[in-house]
C-alpha cells in the first residue's frame, strides 16, 4: 500500500485547513507533524481525533509532561514505532528531563516484566482490591 | 495449573520471611498482597523483582502517584487484570485524585486510538523527530 | 540474523514449486509475494499455511473485502508491519473503495480505544451477554 | 480497586442522561450496556466516547454486521473479555449468521498466525507494497 | 453472547467424533479439553487447527517439554487465560520440573522487561545481526 | 526523539565499563550489541538488566539454546524487532539448528492462532486445569 499521502496545508481543504489552524494555535508552533498529515486524508477522523487530543491535553490535574510520559508508556507497550517518537519527543519538549525519562523507561521495563510475571502465574486478585 | 499456592508469612524459609519482612518496612503496611506470595514459590525471582520494584519506586524525580499511573498504563495496555487492581488500588492509596483516574483513563484511552492509527496507517516518522 | 533468504520459483524445490503454482493458480496472478518466498525455507509450514489462507479466503457466506478488512483490523492491533501492508494492498485490489478504508481505520481507531477503557475500568460484563 | 460504580439511569446527573437518552433512540433499545454505565463516573470520557461510536457506526460504506465483525476482530486481538462479549451479541443480534460467524473465528485464527510468523521471520515489505 | 456450547462425544457429528477419536489415540488419553469441543462448533475449522496441532507437536528435533514451554510463553505474551492453564498443566504432565518451571517464568518476565526497554529506546539493530 | 547515543566502550563510565567487562567476561565475547550501550546511559538500569539477564541465562535446568528459543517466542509475540533479531542471531550462535528454528516458527504460528481462538471464543477452563 505504501503510506497515505501526507497532506499538506496548501493542498489542504478548507475544513482540513481550519483544523490546522486551530492545531497550530493551541501547540503555539507552525509544525504539523505527519500523524495530521495522513488523518488529513479522512477529514472525519481527523477532526474527532483532534478533538479528543485537544481534550485530553487541556488543562487539567495532571500536568503536562506526566500526560505525555503516560503517553510514552501506552505507546511502547502497544509498540508503536511512530507514536514513541512523536511522544518522547514531545515530552521533551515540554520539559520532560533526563532522569524522569530514566526513572520513565525503568518503570516502564519493571511494569512489563511484572505484567508478565502476573499474568503467568495467574495469581487471584486479592479480596482487597476487589472492595 | 489452577495458581501457583500463596506462600504465607508463616509458612515461608527464612530467605522469603527477610523479603517479606523488607517489603512491609518500605511499603509501611503488614499487608503481603498475592502477587509476592506466588512469587515466593521462586526465591530468586522474588528477590530479583522485589529489589527491581524497589527501585522503581524509590525516591526520585517522577512523584510516587505518578509512577502508579504510568504503572497502570502499561498494565492496560498489557491487559494484566491482576496488575491493573493492584495499580490501582495503590494509586488511590498514594493519592491520586478522582480527577486525576479521569484524565489518566482519558489519556489511556486516545494513546489505544492514535496507537491503532499510526500502526495502521504507516504514518512516517517525520525527520525531526529522527534527529 | 537477517532475515531469512526468499526462495525464488526458479530455485525452489519440487514441494515448493508445486505450492507456489498452486497459489498463482488461486490467486490468478504470477506474483508471489515475499511471506511465502520465507516460508518456504520450512516446506512443511509453507504447505500447512497455504492450506490454511486457501481455505479462510475461499468463498463463503462472508464476501473477499470484508475477509481482508477483517485481517488488515487484526494485523493492526498486532501491529504486524508486513501484514498491514499487504493486506491493504490486496484489500483495494479486491475493491474496497476509499470510503470503506476510512470507515475502517475510523473503527479499528475507537476500537482500540474502546477496548483500552472497557480493560481499564475492569467493567463487569452484563448478564444478557452471558446468557 | 473492584470495579467503578455502575451509575444507573435514574441516579444519573441530567448531562448523562441525556447521553443516555441519545443512547437508547439511536440504538432502539431501552438497554443502556455497562460500558456506559462505568464511563458516565466521567461524562466528559462518556460524551466524547459516545460521539465517536455514534459515528463510526453511523450508516455508511461498510455495513452493520460488517462493523461488529470489525470491531470482533480487533477486541480478541487486544483480548478485550468485556468487548467480544459486547460485540459479539451485538453482531449476532444485528444479523450475523452462524456462518458468518464461524468464518469470522477462522479468518481471526489464521490472522493471528501470519502476523506471528511474518513478524517472526521478519519478512521485507515487497516493493510492490511499498509503492 | 456467552460462549459457545460445548460439544460432547455423544453429540457430536461423525465428522467431529472422527478428529475426536484421533485426539484421543494420539494423546493417549480419554480426556478431551473444552478447546476442542468449542471449536467443534465448526468442523472445518476444528479439523484443520487439530491438524496444525498434531503437526507441531509430532516428534521432531525439540522435546516434548520445551515444546509446552515455548507454547506458555507465547500464551502469557499474548495472555490468553485458556491456553496458559492449559499448556502449563500439559508441560507438568509431559515432565516439566518445578526447576524448569522457576526458570521458564524468571524468562518469560526478564524477556518482558527488555522487549519494553528495547522498544522503548527505539534501540537500532546492530550491523552483525542483518547480515 | 531519534534513538538514545551510544555509549562505547572508551566513553563510558567506569561504573559502565565494570559491567561492560563483566558482559564480556560472562558472554565469552568482545561484542557488545547496541542494547546494552543504549541501556549505559541509564548506568542503574544497566546494571539491573545485566544482573537480570546473567541470572536467567545462567546455568539451571533448562538448557541455553532452549532458553533463547524461550526468548525469541516472546519477542515476536511482543514484535520486538531489535529483541526477534538479537535473540534468532544468539540462538544460531549457541547452536539452535535450522530444523529446531523451523519448529519454532511453527509453534510460534500455531500458538497464535489458537491463543486467537480460545481468546475469541471465550472457551470456559475445564475444571481439570484449575485443581
Amino acid at each position: 500500500m505504501a503510506t497515505v499521502p501526507m497532506i499538506e496545508y496548501d493542498d489542504a481543504s478548507d475544513e482540513v485547513r481550519a483544523i490546522y489552524d486551530d492545531l497550530r494555535e493551541v501547540r503555539k508552533t507552525d509544525f504539523i507533524n505527519n500523524f495530521w498529515k495522513a488523518l488529513a486524508n479522512q477529514p472525519g477522523i481527523l477532526k474527532r481525533i483532534w478533538a479528543g487530543i485537544k481534550e485530553v491535553f487541556s488543562e487539567g490535574e495532571i500536568d503536562p509532561v506526566t500526560k505525555e510520559m503516560i503517553y510514552i508508556a501506552v505507546s511502547v507497550a502497544n509498540n508503536c514505532d511512530y507514536c514513541i517518537h512523536s511522544h518522547t519527543s514531545n515530552a521533551f519538549n515540554k520539559g520532560m528531563t533526563v532522569g524522569q525519562y530514566e526513572e520513565l523507561l525503568a518503570l516502564i521495563g519493571m511494569a512489563h516484566q511484572t505484567n508478565g510475571l502476573a499474568s503467568g502465574m495467574k495469581v487471584p486478585i486479592d479480596e482487597v482490591y476487589l472492595k
